[in-house]
């Protein structure tokens, strides 16, 4: 396909009548309290032509379905407590992203396919930690590859021993790349497999089977063909009996409609305006401008409509927009306007009904939209102006950007809430706030303490200010940041900021974007992969790949 | 210089009577507690012609020394508390690694180079944790990227405030890269600087000064001219007087005296046997043949011969040799060899006078070698067969290993001592033991518990071996694994092994190896650092770079 995953415009919306690649019912047996995904991916509708996608090999486009039915269990199935993930396929869960698709992709393309698959495996797990819907991967044939990642994305994993059906990660003896998607990190890390026997798994092609698997930690259980349905049920079974899930009306996921344009993006809450030309882009969130629920029950009544909902969920779709279609932008303006006491009433009431099972699936949303702008690839600038309204979960796109400009002039502030507190990790596990301040921990609470509006002089004394000009210099100031930044190496900016965004602890998730993706875009990026004589390239033609063996 | 650095053979001995560009003084203020190192790069004096060090910037040639002299510090200088380190240049503490010796250097070469000089970073701020020997900076010119890179690895810097002297990290501005010697991660993680001063900072090619310097933490002090020698001496001799460090009778480091012939090297206690065509080494340790040191005090009369700090010695040159020199050899066996009692007589003596200052100097170097081996970009397999000596300080050698093959037959054992226990942590802050059990820990002191021979079966049963073939099937198996691993992508391999050797915690010590490096990599790969008309390519020219603006 060359670079026509890269030329095509890749959108984001779908919806479960338009799933080609998976199928989503609700078996009798459980009562409603097990949601069943199963994989059946169809060979001729990849998202670009070129690639069949054969043995439920993925694509971009069927993650996005993967993405998009994670999201809607959420919010359109409060009954649903534990899910099972399986394949229609016989003899086959998954094989992994498709080897032709990633071959003939872009670098850019690759990279940004899977921090996106890398995401949606991580909200597999965040589903279950914070949601309490677990997951039990069902593998009656054989994973392999990205296959055996979303595996170990699930918190069970049972392998059916048939004398066949393997688990295996085939990435680096097979194709001279790794397993991206998670697979070191989850291996070591989450199912804590020792390293040499990771070690050998990993370059084990045909991978291991049945009681080896179980014995290395690689599968939690291998039953024999005609006990495999019934141990996954019992798993299932007994993760449902254990949800502490709490039940709520179901909201709908509507569709988001959005006006695009050449020169940018109109969503109800949020407008994306580009220059290509300068290679930036302005990203601006609005306050409510009506009537919002103030009670866990009026947002059951408007539902998807709620502008906590939407704004956010266009959010995401802006992000991933400017991630996948517009490369060439460099450098985001995150801008808000409206009225910051709307936003502070709508923290108000999630604050106050935090309890409730579909305020906690908001803010559980608004928290993953956030991660997804922290681990964003772009150079963001916050521009804080008379107007703005960073306020409570407004200012964490604040404190989410690589610099903050506020404005010295009267009438700009900013509001703190309780938003600002906890409900929002980021990807490190600390706050933004927490984050910001590693250095003088004692900062956060005094920021937290600070009632009413804090003005520029104030803001900048509590160290939420990177520059504060003021109104003679504002406009020459913010628009040469923004000249000089869009004229530096873009290769440097991603690995500047992956390195400056994460201080402090590291998590699964910071391992998996700062320390795996890393490894990965370095040998996607080498000659030995994608050379003309790589083994990525050369996958499944007669020729053998020719490397250059000296060792980095 | 093209390929010359990578043909060019790199030898890491040196001695202060060869230095070429570091002065070492003990200035008589401080009554000898003070060490003086003062940079003063000879221009002409590089490791290989055709990039004048100007400006004190360095090549490997001059870490090399840096890594020497801070090695013979704590062993030669004893009385020594605390360490100045500062530039005979006017001006000018040091301007980072030269761009002309990176922009001409191979992948292979800037990746190892780096490494290196991460280590001994590394290694200067172990000095002041574990050894009493704090750093004071001594800025009284300009710091510019791993100049500022060695200042953060100091404890404290001063810099002088005079109008003119700056710190700054100008790698991503001025040549597309990232300051990678642990500057992106210190600032966060070390100085905890705020991660939007860290952004500006780092964008700024001319860096910050004085007063704001200090404002940002990235200077502990900034006095005017006249009294920096001052501000620099009162901390020094603040530091010195907390020093907890004990006195002992001074080790002078000698020769290796290592003969090298085409296939390989042989020091007193380390061979290293070279297939360059198969792509593998061999690497033995030899355990003590003779009659070694039962108490401190005969250690301290023994001297560098002492086998504990000759075998670590021969075995940390015999590592850099096979990174720097023979890049196309991938796999290497890790043998040991003689007789387990006197190497756990070692281990023995080596608990026993834990609190002696010069013993505690050794099991030191031990664990900075033993680290060097964690994070050498090499395939290690451990080779446990009769005659083995994988005793105590020697298993680790083992347990670093990516996978250990255990011969299944009589006679066939490995020992554990108290140094499996705790002296030796990875990079991660764990033992080896810890990071191998990091699913069952209980088994940590199941294995340190296991008094006497542990034989294969018993070994294989603790969780100790990878695979364990016996007589009929040992050959061929070992064989098949070393033909196998030096068949495959030798980029995936480092990748891999980076990910898997290094499960569970993150210390700044895994980030800047793990997540800084890798990133550091990929950016060293990329056409806009090192393309015809990348930043690096271009550093010093006329023509301005040109950049695929695509984001990744």
């Amino acid at each position: 396909m060359g670079e026509s995953a890269a030329s095509i415009v890749v959108r984001f919306e779908t919806h479960p009548d338009r799933y080609k690649h998976w199928k989503l019912s609700f078996p009798e047996e459980h009562g409603g309290t097990v949601a069943r995904l199963t994989m059946d991916v169809k060979e001729d509708l990849g998202l670009v032509a070129g690639y069949p996608l054969k043995l439920n090999s993925y694509d971009l486009g069927v993650d996005i379905e993967l993405a998009d039915v994670l999201q809607r269990l959420r919010f359109e199935h409060p009954e649903v407590k534990a899910l099972e993930i399986g394949s229609d396929k016989d003899r086959i869960f998954c094989s992994g992203a498709n080897i032709y698709m990633l071959g003939g992709s872009t670098h850019a393309f690759k990279v940004n396919f899977c921090k996106f698959t890398n995401e949606t495996r991580l909200y597999l797990e965040e589903m279950s930690a914070e949601s309490g819907i677990g997951s039990v991967c069902a593998l009656a044939g054989t994973a392999s590859g990205g296959g055996y990642e979303l595996a170990i994305a699930c918190d069970e994993i049972v392998l059916t021993d048939d004398g066949g059906s393997a688990v295996s990660l085939p990435e680096c003896p097979l194709l001279g790349v790794l397993p991206g998607t998670g697979g070191l990190t989850r291996l070591v890390d989450k199912r804590k497999i020792r390293r040499d026997l990771s070690d050998a798994f990993c370059t084990l092609a045909e991978g291991v089977r049945g009681k080896r698997a179980v014995e290395w930690g690689l599968v939690d259980e291998a039953p024999p063909k005609p006990k495999f349905k019934d141990a996954v049920a019992k798993r299932l079974g007994a993760m449902a009996a254990r949800s502490k899930r709490k039940s709520f009306t179901p909201m709908k996921l509507g569709p988001l409609e959005v006006k695009r344009t050449e020169s940018g993006a109109e969503y109800k809450y949020v407008s994306v305006s580009l220059d290509e030309k300068a290679r930036t882009a302005k990203l601006t969130v609005r306050a409510p401008s009506g009537k919002e629920p103030e009670s866990a029950e009026e947002l059951a009544k408007v539902g998807a409509d709620a502008w906590i909902v939407r704004a956010f969920r266009e959010l995401d779709d802006a992000l991933l927009d400017l991630r996948f279609n517009h490369l060439g932008i460099g450098t985001v303006a995150l801008e808000t306007s409206g009225d910051p006491e709307k936003v502070l009433a709508v923290d108000a009431m999630l604050a106050k009904y935090k309890e409730d099972g579909l305020v906690r699936e908001v803010t559980l949303l608004v928290k993953r939209v956030l991660k997804r702008l922290d681990v964003t690839a772009k150079s963001f600038f916050a521009i804080i102006q008379p107007g703005s309204c960073f306020a409570g979960t407004l200012l964490e796109l604040a404190l989410a950007a690589d610099r903050i400009y506020m404005k010295d002039e009267d009438g700009v502030f900013v509001r703190v809430s309780a938003m600002n507190a906890g409900p929002f990790p980021m990807p490190n596990g600390l706050t933004r706030l927490q984050s910001r301040f590693l250095r003088e921990p004692e900062r956060v609470t005094r920021v937290l303490e600070s009632a009413g509006n804090i003005d520029t002089g104030a803001a900048n004394k509590l160290g939420l200010v990177t520059f504060a000009p003021d109104d003679i210099d504002w406009d020459d100031e913010v628009r040469i940041a923004f000249e000089e930044r869009a004229s530096l190496s873009p290769d440097a900016m991603t690995g500047m900021e992956a390195s400056l965004r994460f201080g402090g602890p590291e998590t699964m998730e910071t391992k998996i974007f700062g320390r795996l993706s890393a490894w990965q875009n370095w040998i996607f990026q080498r000659p030995n992969a994608v050379g003309e004589r790589g083994a990525l390239t050369l996958y499944g033609r007669p020729e053998r790949p020719e490397f250059d063996w000296r060792r980095t």
